[in-house]
């Protein structure tokens, strides 16, 4: 199951917090693909934002960040609004990339996701990201690297291709699920496509 | 517990039948207060579109026509894709209106979604609602008076005060919950009300 996913999105947040607190037998076989890209340029694209539609649109905005604090209450999360939303997430992703192939990857997930909206610190910030967990250093060098770069920006095209309009949003054998809510389906997803 | 909905709204039908498959003991103990409304205004106002988002933002309404498909398979509702989208809702609504306080609402309601989305009928047609069950004639005749009219502008004055940008929309104990997929979320507050 590949989890695409930006690290300003607060449902994203939620999302990789459920997947980790999920017992190893709710996973599916093939484990999670993680697949951090840009909402940015998708929401520009396709509506012609140039910020989140939390911030443009107001009245959305409010249900959104009651939504989340219910829903952390809720989920036994932790929860601090940010000061700075969205935060500026593309060095975070591009780490991300960076660790692609690296067993890290997972915690760096986590532990950028948490900085963001459980510790309200600036993920934008490589002194911030390197604190995160040991081992960064390499990773956080890399991610200005040209090839690094254009990991990012291949994954933000894959997204456009797979008919992404948000984050979080699952792909399991092909189909689409958008949104934390539908974490549970994705995962019957992939467990009906074993049998 | 209030559900909101408009009968355009295609997760508004997967949230009506939903709650008509609860069983007894899973509805909140003050019922469900059947809140008829138009997106359409709200949808203009704040985000100043002229259709539904669905079809403004295409990459959004693939996703959509695709999920509504598989939910309902899931769900084992029936499902038709209207040929026409949105249809337009603003009778129906009002017959809704006109039932406020008539023990056949329920049945209306989701005899209307059915109609809808699973017989593809233009449910526009004052012919159409009438054969949708016995009894409806009256109803339907006072539909266009002044008072019912009104009663409908009423309810989606209420829903922008209320901060709906959506349907269907639950609102329990003051709090707003937005999308089908949060149906069980405003059951269990509504549970935790009682107690």
């Amino acid at each position: 199951m590949q989890l695409w996913f930006d690290f300003a999105s607060t449902y994203s947040y939620v999302a990789v917090l459920r997947v980790f607190a999920l017992p190893p037998e709710a996973l599916p076989a093939s484990g999670i693909e993680w697949k951090p890209f840009l909402l940015g340029p998708l929401f520009n694209e396709q509506s012609g934002l140039r910020d989140s539609p939390f911030n443009v649109f107001p009245v959305r905005g409010r249900y959104m960040w009651r939504d989340l604090e219910r829903l952390c209450a809720k989920l036994g999360f932790p929860w601090r609004k940010p000061g700075v939303f969205p935060r500026h997430s593309v060095l975070a992703a591009r780490v991300a990339c960076a660790l692609e192939r690296d067993p890290l990857l997972p915690e760096f997930v986590r532990a950028a996701f948490l900085a963001n909206f459980a510790e309200d610190r600036d993920i934008s910030d490589p002194a911030v990201l390197a604190s995160l967990l040991p081992g960064l250093d390499e990773a956080i060098q890399r991610a200005t690297s040209p090839e690094v770069k254009a990991k990012l920006r291949e994954n933000t095209d894959e997204a456009r291709r797979l008919g992404l309009f948000g984050a979080p949003s699952f792909i399991v054998g092909g189909e689409l699920f958008f949104g934390q809510d539908r974490l549970d389906d994705a995962l019957e997803w992939a467990d009906d496509l074993k049998s």
